[in-house]
């Protein structure tokens, strides 16, 4: 269950990231707390899209809106995008490690077609293994 | 337009991530080449359905495909990743930042409030090195 819903955070962020303008209104964000009208003014569309993306951002818990009176201001709120780090970076440590692996396997052939032992086995010869019995 | 292929392909990238079939996906091929009918196998899912979040990894750029006569094999490129990693990393760096600078004078105005100096200054006095000219 609760990887289910970490798994439905993960989709909403992603999907709230995977867009131009919703990014842009995180960086002007990330910069300070803002008005929805101020926020909207360099964007060039209409207030009620750029409120639809603030709206899906809200959504997906990336922007906290506080209320003084008829003002709204938008704040950032990071958890999420630490979830969203947190399984890409782990994807990438995976990668990295089996590319590693992959490399040394490549290499290890590379020397064998050679007639040469891969550096370092030198030590562990295995001939040595056999007159012996535990 | 450098800038704005790079962000198309942030936002391919993201969507694609945008879903758990597509995460498991990648997760599985983070263990080694697969065919396609291996790696649709352990979803309850129709070879077809599986096929069609492949294609979408593959325009993401986040799968290659190598054909051998009939066989089909994938396995991941990490490119996509690294920029969607470079984005989120430098988007929390900046968060941290500011985070970090309204902690500080946070406590600044705290500490002002108490009549006092901030914690740490009198601690920092470089009394002791005073004597000593290396």
């Amino acid at each position: 269950m609760a990887v289910m819903t970490m798994q439905a955070n993960l989709d909403q962020t992603l999907m709230a990231l995977a867009d131009p303008t919703r990014r842009a209104i995180l960086e002007r964000l990330s910069k300070g707390e803002s008005r929805v009208t101020e926020l909207a003014r360099p964007f060039a569309m209409s207030l009620n899209a750029v409120s639809k993306h603030i709206r899906m951002l809200e959504r997906a818990n990336l922007v906290r809106r506080r209320c003084v009176g008829r003002e709204h201001f938008l704040s950032l709120n990071r958890e999420p995008l630490d979830e969203a780090a947190a399984w890409i970076e782990a994807q990438r440590a995976v990668w990295t490690a089996r590319l590693d692996a992959l490399d040394a396997l490549l290499r290890a052939e590379e020397a064998q077609a050679k007639g040469t032992r891969p550096e370092g086995r030198a030590a562990s010869k295995p001939t040595k293994k056999k007159g012996r019995t535990r």
